[in-house]
């Protein structure tokens, strides 16, 4: 999962790394806390890597997604809820770029260079209960929005409101998250990823001008618009890679520093266990073909990104096989190393300080994002029947 | 999982229901909480369980193995902390038992049937570190135990030393757990089974009389005395199984209630999903099998409890053999459901508030007793060479 | 899976012995012919097994199905050809007794009993080929039908055929074999159960009588008359254990005999290789299961029939759901430990004169009869609906 | 697995999909027939793919070992026999180029080339009953030899004999098939693999020169001669791939034009089942994982290859541990699909006309050939320790 060097560039690897040995001295404790990483979450604004996605004439640092989902990744080995919230910072920068015009995203991407801006999410397509109404001639978002990840603490929001008055058309904006009558709840209370802020917001009456509407070329209007879910697709996928591999390393140090041979096991130490061993075996060949399904689907959407509007409906849907294949892996498989991990450390290994439940439930929230079972279906189309997945905001 | 009723007895099922019912109320906070359940304790005391295993001679019901464990499982369901503590106590009562003469265990029986005595343990004998002393003349216990489960708030104690002027002779005795010299330390914080209060022990000087001594026939001598160590793995297996069918019951609650169909499937109801319906397809196959391999381990033990000291050692292996096949059964499916079912129940079941990830954390924990691959290596000695289980504190 | 005695009976679990361990003299070679295993059906005729589930009024010996279909169990673990049509000849007898009256089926059993007479099936309610047309004033069937297992070299056929006259009723008879204008293709030649004749049959104006058609009550009229594709459900369920239990005897004395320890074992011997051990711990685990799954569902089913015409709707749906939840368990792991068996014995164990392949070909065929998936998915509404499985030809 | 075209070059992918054509068109009737497939090794002899690793300055074309096992993988689709002795003829022409010097084998690669030699094995180091004899003077091998693949119909041998005088030492030759004293006992007969020839050999006085022998720098003598058991794992490793993918091929086209839908599924074609769809899509997702981890070894091999003596252990190893961890994945997903294919096809998918079992009979054998329970072990000591595998012949 290595990138090339740029010599000319910002060290995101670097960055990332340096950034996740400092939130790992306090992730465990954030863990139990849950609520906004204020700390870290100003740390990343600090760092750059706010602006990791956006292009160098707009101040930023001109990073491919390869190279932004593997910071994702990276932090999220020992942060899924920072790496989290980072990488949907990133997903409504690219939203804006997706589905609007240059002269409305320029702007607000230099901005976000300049002004170390955070986004946060408020556009949950499922959660239709926000509307659009017109009120003394000015056009306003009214209602709830639940999962709104990264709200909190943010400076710019992506929100979303069905038009009644247009057919129940969905419109989406940007908008300052300090706009009167937008209220965050912080009440994410959750078994995992408990500082991704994934609470709900209520919109009273929040004024949302033409130049924030995002209609041009609009959600999911063409294949290059539509990469859009697929980058939050392949976000997932990393943050699931992350938690999987973070998981792991950790087992691994405590097996060979803590474990204790069983009794009945005619070896000297834990790590020569021949069933202890085998476990290991199967972990590294199940994260073996998921580091290599999520580069290789990186590597198409760079290459899908690149084309721009002249990316055909054909790349795109095999970009989305491809997503879809390695969201399947990494669910699956990290799902298995972060129960089975128990199984190489120990009993002792549960006790609530080291807190090594948390990959489990750090990742069984995010993976209940839409159905593993539909990505399948998806697949089963695309295996058998050579038809690729319908775009939509879950695909 | 039926037991034919007794018309003169102690409704034991009736009162283990009520008692459910009430623990579930709180059993969400004291995850949360952990430290020992007074309350409950004393429910258990109130309610009669704690005779349930006593026979009626000495003041108790006489329950069989089925009926009691039958009752950890049922308490289980909702909290595994409170049943396991209570299997315990039934586990340290038939110690005596099987370690000790009558006219020690009789007294001790019909004490504890009487003033509603809680037994807890300190016999943990892959921590070696308690040793005997003999100081002024006096047999004295001395030095740490780790993993002393239903200690805090117990009456009575099992506790164990080596005694290294016999050789390293492993030395039991039961003695109130007031004696001078113990000290409870209160530091069990786990993931799971966070109310069982498995922490740690001091023994300081801790006086030990002749009579307090399970030496008669002492531990694992006759095949008899060997049922000790499966009648705690078959309590495992009924706790196992408990948070399994707890899970089950409680995801079933919320799909059928709160769950919604994904925007792809084809379905009015989350109910009527082909791939909801096969999670829950599966997870019965799963539990069906494991129930009834739970049961006839039960039977098995009834009888070979029946048998005493006549019991041979084929009989005791065949029994082992059969526990050993339910436990492994009973760990693989729990923990397959308590991972997945978050699947048939969709992301907002991962509310901190409903803590459905307790199910998996409280399995996670206690599954890691005993390593799983053990049992598999022994139930395979068996299976291809005809090699009945060796005896020891886990087989 | 043992059925106590019944001291003034025939013997049918030791004739099943002794016919085993004759039929698995020729097993591997009759494997490679396919075709009618005509020397085995005529043992099977002479040892009186033909009239095993026969009332002993009527001639028989009056088994219930527990060990009627245990008996099928025990020769499908060297012979799930012959094991098959047995079974099915059974079935057919219970399609008589279901679906017919006592003034019908009476004769014809006490006649199979005297006469040895062997029933085969052509009754393949999927393949609607064959219609009744009225020739001449006479109702007769015309057309074909595929998947007529045991037809071959038997007395008595029980065929259906479409009326059209009257809506597409499925019409049931009971036919002498030699009846003319019936045509055995004997072109069964698949790559597993190879002899089961399970090929085609033509009908050419062939004549039924009105006391021939089963009518009355007629086919899944009453919970009563739906047990027969319950008793088809765990025929199968017995065929697919019997051969997993077969195959694991066999992979068995070719690990303890056989194998050679690989190189990096350090194990003298095969049989004591740890990964060895966990194979057959696994496997052991798995059968375990199953047997108590198959052995309460055979319990359940002799309860059922037991109550003949008072059976009710819920009885039968309960019986429904453990039959159903019997056969996916022993098709799982029926197809890992034939699949997997060769993992424990050796590259060696491959050579064709072993014909090791047979338990997965044969197991691999007959699991396809209907889809497991749909036994999942009944289970499903059954375990989370609490909606028993509607009676159908396969349910 | 597209291999960039070589322009200059032979075309070795488009003859590869030309013969896998037309043997494709007798795969099946070979499979009953088993023995040698001379007409299908006159055509690869033909093709001038004997020819293909070999430098092209030899006479040969010169491809990579990406490009030669591609070929290989793209003929075990069909036929997975003949596949395999043309990837071993590549591994015996390997096996000169890594144990002996240039001015042995560079003629016997020329000769290769030109004459279109076809080279067999008779080189199991497990099997020592094969020992050099000092006859009159003259140094001979004698003994039998098992699992001597391609053997039959060879023109050259790479044959192996344990030499006592010199402490036991393993020593390799090449040599002519036709040399006076081998006999080759086409006494291959097993249940699948069945015309890879990989039967017995007798070697009786069979005269060795000095410069048929391997010796310098001799087997598993460097980290680049180690490269040889790897090129015979990766080798295996595109079988499997290739038996899986062509298993996939093949039932795909039956589900879409035969297979029909079950009668509970409210679908009008099998192919919109949800549960086939769901099959087909695991299928997509593991075989994608595979092919990733293949293509990546591949490359891996072509690099280490190119580094020459040069190669140092640890990029040895890294490759090593690369080509365990493709083998495993696409052992167990093979192995699960060439089973499950039937559950997407159905019950008619077994007459033996179409002989689907084929691809797991043939991936069943050739999976054996070292155990996957030691694959994991190694893979286990990489992923805790960092221990890189031992080279062997096996690893």
């Amino acid at each position: 999962m290595t990138s090339a060097p740029n010599p000319n560039s910002f060290d995101a690897m670097t960055t990332a790394r340096q950034l996740a040995a400092q939130f790992a001295e306090t992730a465990r404790e954030r863990d139990v806390a849950g609520g906004t990483p204020k700390a870290e979450r100003d740390a990343l604004r600090q760092s750059g890597l706010l602006a990791l996605s956006i292009p160098r004439e707009l101040g930023g640092h001109g990073a491919t997604w390869s190279e932004t989902l593997d910071v994702v990744r990276q932090l999220a080995m020992v942060d899924s809820s920072v790496a989290h919230v980072l990488g949907f910072h990133h997903l409504m920068l690219a939203t804006v770029r997706l589905f609007a015009q240059p002269a409305q995203w320029q702007p607000w991407l230099a901005q976000t260079a300049a002004q170390h801006l955070f986004w946060g999410n408020a556009l949950n397509p499922l959660d239709q209960r926000t509307v659009v109404e017109v009120i003394d001639g000015v056009r306003t978002f009214n209602g709830q929005k639940s999962f709104c990840s990264g709200a909190s603490d943010s400076q710019m929001l992506i929100a979303s409101a069905i038009d009644r008055a247009a057919g129940g058309r969905l419109l989406i904006a940007a908008i300052p998250t300090s706009r009167t009558g937008i209220t965050l709840h912080d009440d994410w209370d959750n078994i995992g990823q408990r500082q991704t802020d994934s609470g709900s917001a209520s919109f009273d009456a929040v004024r949302v001008e033409d130049h924030e509407l995002l209609l041009d070329p609009g959600p999911l209007s063409t294949p290059f618009a539509c990469l859009r879910p697929l980058i939050a697709q392949l976000h997932f996928t990393h943050l699931f890679l992350g938690i999987a591999e973070g998981a792991l390393a950790e087992a691994r140090q405590y097996t060979l520093q803590q474990s204790r041979p069983w009794l009945r096991a005619k070896v000297e130490q834990a790590s020569d266990d021949p069933y202890v061993l085998r476990h290991y075996g199967e972990f590294w060949v199940a994260l073996e073909g998921v580091r290599l399904l999520v580069q290789r689907a990186a590597q198409q959407l760079d290459q899908a990104w690149a084309e721009g509007e002249a990316l055909g409906a054909e790349q795109r849907g095999q970009l989305a096989v491809s997503i879809a294949t390695a969201k399947v892996a990494a669910s699956r498989s990290g799902l298995d190393i972060c129960n089975r991990l128990f199984e190489v450390t120990g009993a002792r290994a549960t006790q609530a300080a080291l807190r090594l439940d948390r990959y489990w439930r750090n990742l069984r929230v995010q993976t209940l994002h839409d159905p593993l079972d539909y990505k399948l279906h998806e697949l089963g189309e695309w295996a058998l029947k050579r038809v690729l997945p319908t775009p939509s905001f879950y695909s």
